[in-house]
This record gives C-alpha cells, sequence and structure tokens, in this order.
C-alpha cells in the first residue's frame, strides 16, 4: 500500500456530504482500484456548529481557509459553488501545490481560463467531472474515450430540472407554472428557479462541451439560450400528434464556418434515445466522425452522483501523484495554441426545421397569407394541424412543422406575421432536431 | 511539440485500415489533443501483395514479425484476431519494452492472466478499450468515471449480430433462419454466425466486464449462455403483449454471496432505454450504488468506430510516455489482491421473473396442473395469455409471466411439466429483467 492521498475539502454541504459518504462507504472498492487510501484531513465551512450528517467529523471541520489550504494536502475538492471565495480559494491551493477537482460550473464557465493558467503555472491539473451531468462521466469521455475523433454534434439534456417539468407537462397536461411548483415540492427544482428554467445552468454546462469538444471557449452568455416557459400543453400535444416530444436541449455543432451553440427547448422524435430521456434524467448524445452516435445517460444532479464524479476526479489525481506526473491531458482536452482560429457562428446562420404554432382568426383566406409570407422566405411547410374545434368565430391555432429552414429568415418571417392584422395573438415557435 | 509516438501494427484487415484512416484524417485534431504526432512505422500483414486501401503505405508492410516488434516503436497495436500468434506477439512486445493495444477480447478472455503477468513483468501497459463495445468507451468509463463507486449490476447489448437479428425478427415477423441471413446479406453477421448468435462472443467480452467491474477474473466458459436461436416470432409477439422486447443481454450482478453472470435472449420493458437499442447498436446500462444507473450506447462494431477506440488506446498510452509514466491503474481496475476471495455465484440460484410459453392440448384442466407444479415449486404466476384462436382439439401456446422465481426451482418444474403427459412439446422459457 502506497501512501494515503490527503484531500482538503472546501465546502460541507450536500455534496461535500456525499464525498465524505463515498469515501466512508465505499472505503474498501476505492482502496482496492487505487492501491491506496483517501482521507479526507480538513473541511472549510461557514459554520461549525451547524448540525450535520454523522460521516462528518466534527474536528475536522474549520471556518479558517488556512486550515485547509496551509494542511498538508496533495488534492483540495472545491464543492462549496458560486464564484466568490470559491475562485480565491481555488487559485491560493494551486499556488500552493495543491492539485484541485472541482464541481463548479459557474466558476469554471466564467473564470475558467484564470484557473486554467494559474494550474499551468503551477505545474498542477484542475479537473472538474462533476460540473457538467452530474454524475455521467461526461468529460472524461469527451476528453479520453473521443480523443481519436473528431466530434461533429452534441444534442444534451443536461438540466434534470427543465426535464422534470417538461416531462411533468408532458405526462399529466400540468401547465408551466404547476409543474416548476411539483419540481420545487420534490425538491427538484430550486426556491427560485430561474437559473434551470431559462437555461442558464444548461448554457454554462455547454460551454465547458463546447471547450473539450471543439477547442472554443465561449463565453456563456454568447450562447443563444431560451428557457422553457415558452412550451405550452397544447405545444406539448401538438408536437406528440406529429411524433415528437418537447426536451430541454443544448446543441453544439461544428460547420466549415464556426462552432454552432444554443440552449432551447426543442422537439425531439419521441421514439429517439434522447426522446426516451424523462424525468430529472439527463443524457448527452454526441455524433463524431468515426463513432458515429454514442449516448451517455444517467443522473444528472443529486448528493451521491454528484459526489461519486468527484471522488472519481480524485481517484484520477491520485494516480497521477502516485506515479509523480501531472499535465498528462490539457484541462480542455486540446492543446489551445493548436486550435487558434475556431470562432462561434453566427446564430442566425443556425439551421433547422421549425415548429410554428399561430394563433389565428379563424376565417377564409388566413392559411394562404400565413403560407405566403413564409414561403417568400424559401421556408416551405413538411405537415400542418389545424384545430378547427373551438367556437365558431374564435381564434384557432395553426400548426406547421417547416422543413430545414435559417433560423433568421424564420425569425423575420414571424416578426412580419406577428406584426399582421391575420394573427390573433405572438406566434410560438421552436426548433426541431431530428436526431436518433 | 514533443517527439512522435511511433506504432508497429500486428494485422491490417478491417480495423487495421481504420486505424490508419484515423491517423490520416484527423492527424490535425490527434495532434491538437495529444500535443504531438502520432506515425505507424511498421504493419505485419500475412499477404504484402494484396490489394489494400490507398491510406496504406506498401512501405510499411512486412511478413517479418521481427520488423515490427524489432522496430523503434513506442507501442505495439494488435488488430489481428485470434488466439496465436497474437498471444505470443504480444508477449514478445512486452518483453521488449513496448506498450500495448488490443482489440482482441477472445485473447484477453483466454490468455488475459498471462498477458498481464507479463506486463507487469515489463512494467508495460494493455489496454483494450476496442475489445467490448466497439467505439463505446465502457472499458474506460468501468476502469475510472466509476472508480469511486461500487458497481451492483451491469446489463449489457453487446452483441450487434444477435441484437440485428431479433430486431429484424421483431419488426418484420421474420423466422430464425431468415433473419440471419439477412444479417448476413447486410454483412452483419460471418458466414458461421455461431460465436455471436450463440452468445459466446458476448460471453468472453462480459468475463472482461465482470473483472473490471467486481474484481473477480471467471473464465467465459463457466459464463450460463444461452443463444438467441430459442427466440421464435411468436415469443416477440407475446412479449410485446406483455409490454416487453426481447433483447440479448449480457447480465451481471453483485450479491452478498457471490458475482452471478449470464448471457441469453431476456425479455425487457418496451418502453425502457435498453428496450430502444435496434439494430446493430450496443448499449451497457450499469447500476451502481452512488451513481445508480449509467447507460452508454453506441455502434459496437465496424471498423471505423472499433478502430476509433483503438486510436483513442494509443493516444492515452501516448500521454503516459510523454510524462515517462506507466501502470496510472491496475490492468483489470483492480488490485487483484485486495479484492481476492470474490467467488462466481451458483446460477441455479440465479433469482427473476420468467416467460415460459407451454404448449397444451386444448383441454379442461390443463391450466390448473401447469399452475399446480410451478405452485409446489413456490413460483407464481403474474400475468397470462392463452391464444385460443387455433383449430379445436390443436395444440395452443399457453403463456404466463411469473413473479420472480429461482433458476433451478423453475428448471425443475419445467423439466417435470415437459415429462408429463398434458403439454404437447417442450416448453420455451425465457428470463425477464424489470430494469428501466
Amino acid at each position: 500500500m502506497g501512501e494515503t492521498i490527503r484531500v482538503g475539502l472546501l465546502g460541507c454541504g450536500t455534496v461535500g456530504t456525499g464525498v465524505l459518504r463515498i469515501l466512508e462507504e465505499h472505503g474498501d472498492d476505492i482502496r482496492a482500484r487505487l492501491g491506496r487510501d483517501i482521507e479526507v484531513v480538513k473541511i472549510l465551512v461557514r459554520d461549525v456548529a451547524r448540525e450535520r450528517d454523522s460521516v462528518i467529523d466534527p474536528a475536522l471541520l474549520t471556518t479558517d481557509p488556512e486550515q485547509v489550504l496551509g494542511a498538508d494536502v496533495h488534492i483540495v475538492a472545491e464543492v462549496m459553488g458560486g464564484y466568490e471565495p470559491a475562485r480565491a480559494l481555488i487559485l491560493d491551493a494551486l499556488a500552493r501545490g495543491r492539485h484541485v477537482v472541482t464541481a463548479n460550473k459557474a466558476l469554471l464557465a466564467r473564470h475558467g481560463a484564470e484557473l486554467f493558467r494559474a494550474a499551468d503555472d503551477a505545474q498542477r491539473d484542475v479537473i472538474f467531472e462533476a460540473s457538467v451531468g452530474g454524475g455521467i462521466p461526461i468529460i472524461r469521455t469527451l476528453r479520453e474515450g473521443l480523443a481519436s475523433d473528431r466530434i461533429r454534434q452534441i444534442h444534451g439534456i443536461i438540466n434534470g430540472t427543465s426535464n422534470y417539468v417538461l416531462t411533468a407537462m408532458s405526462d399529466s397536461g400540468k401547465a408551466y407554472a404547476d409543474a416548476v411548483a411539483d419540481a420545487q415540492l420534490k425538491g427538484y427544482a430550486e426556491a427560485d428557479p430561474h437559473m434551470d428554467v431559462a437555461g442558464l445552468d444548461a448554457a454554462q454546462k455547454l460551454s465547458i462541451l463546447v471547450a473539450i469538444s471543439f477547442g472554443l471557449e465561449i463565453p456563456f452568455e454568447s450562447i443563444r439560450t431560451e428557457g422553457i416557459d415558452r412550451v405550452t400543453p397544447a405545444d406539448l400535444h401538438f408536437a406528440r400528434q406529429f411524433g415528437y416530444a418537447i426536451k430541454p436541449l443544448a446543441v453544439a455543432k461544428a460547420h466549415d464556418d464556426g462552432i454552432e451553440a444554443r440552449v432551447h427547448p426543442a422537439l425531439i422524435p419521441r421514439d429517439s434515445m434522447l426522446g426516451s430521456v424523462h424525468g430529472v434524467f439527463n443524457a448527452v448524445m454526441v455524433r463524431s466522425r468515426a463513432l458515429g452516435p454514442v449516448l451517455l445517460y444517467g443522473k444528472g444532479a443529486g448528493m451521491m452522483p454528484t459526489a461519486a464524479s468527484v471522488v472519481s476526479d480524485i481517484i484520477e489525481l491520485g494516480r497521477n501523484i502516485h506515479r509523480g506526473t501531472s499535465g498528462r491531458l490539457p484541462h480542455l482536452a486540446f492543446h489551445m495554441e493548436l486550435v487558434a482560429g475556431r470562432a462561434q457562428r453566427d446564430p442566425a446562420r443556425t439551421e433547422c426545421p421549425f415548429y410554428l404554432r399561430f394563433t389565428v382568426a379563424d376565417e377564409p383566406g388566413v392559411l394562404s397569407r400565413l403560407a405566403g409570407v413564409l414561403g417568400a422566405r424559401g421556408i416551405s411547410i413538411r405537415r400542418m394541424i389545424q384545430d378547427t374545434t373551438s367556437e365558431l368565430g374564435q381564434p384557432v391555432p395553426v400548426v406547421v412543422l417547416t422543413h430545414t429552414a435559417r433560423e433568421g429568415e424564420v425569425l423575420e418571417a414571424l416578426a412580419e406575421i406577428d406584426a399582421s392584422g391575420f394573427v390573433a395573438g405572438p406566434t410560438c415557435y421552436l426548433r426541431v432536431e431530428d436526431i436518433h
């Protein structure tokens, strides 16, 4: 047995508690895999007196960062979340020669470049499997499993809250607000669910996936992001009639003229693998040149899945420490100087089929005028549903699936239609991804 | 840029050609990830004169193993298949201090222990991602991604030929022999499909998965293995009526009294993730204590997916070589001396629900006699279909889904029933796995 791997823990909330439980309950298995023990020697918390899980030794708790960063540890694991003091503490840990594990996607999405530069200067590793997809080893797969391949497309359901809400709406016919309240009751949504349902959490994760898949660092704020609050029970109903489910997607595609990245609810075939991902589950479908489609599926959040990824990262670093090595691979999978020049693509150039739900006065000639505006921009209609069950004279929905069209053209056409007299309300649009 | 990673290739059939194509076509991406180039410097073939893909430089071909093993290479990649001379050449390569990548599941399943011992003696690595699941990074996920977790169950569709045949039978109502002929026509089945359809290929792969998941090396011959040839269109029809698909499964489960491992066609819920895996696609569902279910899905065979895994393995070794390290993790994920004492479980103790299709004379009292024999062994019936559409007096199928029952008891009950006078033919049984 080699020397014990000593770890300092920054934070001891849900994920931190899970890390300690895994180290306690899986100790035998971890020792059999790593060939040595892992020991948490100090834990930074805000309040030492708070009541905690019995797995946590109160003697390890401290409110003084120096007690953790200054301790004789190989690795510092950051599971506190938020931007500060997480950023400052990680920079301090690196400067002192510690390797770092973090689960903090928000921090990476905003300050990743700074942290990775500091890690390079200190010749230390920063790894972050838990930052995307919780327990699903998607980062490792993209950085190592697919290292020989050219990744072309990513379609991910990477926000469990949004997927739970849309699943609940689809299964029960609940309205959006009721489904969110249900998710909050079950602990699947925060009291303020904005980051999740507006797509910002997914955009932060997607910016990490784009970097390690395509070698392009983009700020998550530059990813076109639309929330799931625009989806109504009616849309789920019509989508189903077309053979589709509506899922909260993060999409990235490599084109000759740049990388496309976007987060929004989308129609995907109901009988596809991603269409079968329900509730709080996450999944990422990667398409690469040689492998074709590869899908990873599992729990994208929660104490134990997230903690399992953090501990697997600690084991990985432990293996390197044991061999006296570090920097085996670039933080973001690519030697960035060798992929310089890659750029983000103008979102207006996005091409996909669109789902359009018009609300029209039920009078003769409306359909041909809608088709006329679309057709003038080269947008052709693939399928249509007109629901005429409403009372005579009342506005009725007209739902259209288009062939592949350019996003810029579609948004222009909708602006023209919504400004015209022949719709009785704003048009709802959703993108379609015909993936299998 | 660091020193080029030099590779000797043993074999240049389908997979070897794919390796050379990937190195040629993805060279820029590989360099950007690895920070150096990979070069194949010599290729062992049986026939230098054979016509080959234009990506292959004829000057690199040789029929003399010494030209490859004696060359100045860091890594030897074995893609020739079969037991010999692959085994002898790998041992020779290790003795000369080369690291080894192999895609050869049959060799690992039979001679793995010898190869890994030789690698330890030489302090070199042998890695083998392509040996299971083709392009799906399942080995890497089990060895590293799930390193912190306690793996409890594996359910895999890991033979594409068998899955294609059952999918074709299910979709088109084809009989088994016709579906096999169709698979052969499309290149999805060998001229002699026995290894695939009898489950032996899957058993070899499962023995590798069991070793790296549970720390137990078992010969693949000791895995209870049943082929898909026992599945009829009638079974697919009845399974569907119960809400199930029939899939070729490899199953392994950890129990307090040992590891259960088996390969057979099984009923799984049609609307489950694994139930959605069709055609030649493979998938592995892993259940572990902290993560819960994780599924990996993709192409389990074919030139480019398999070659992509071989090249990702070459990149992994290249990263180690760059850092002057080796032996980062044990070949089979565990330090085997730390998991000594784990054992295989008696297959008769397997417990699952069973699907039973009896062929009975359509006469009064038969059902109660069947239920009586089953009930006497504590096997209770969950659901039943009796198809009475056949001509009066002709034998009719009676199909039963049992509650969870012990395999030993079920096989005894079926032996008694089949020896009795009240069935008109042997009873067909299939196991049920109620996974989601």
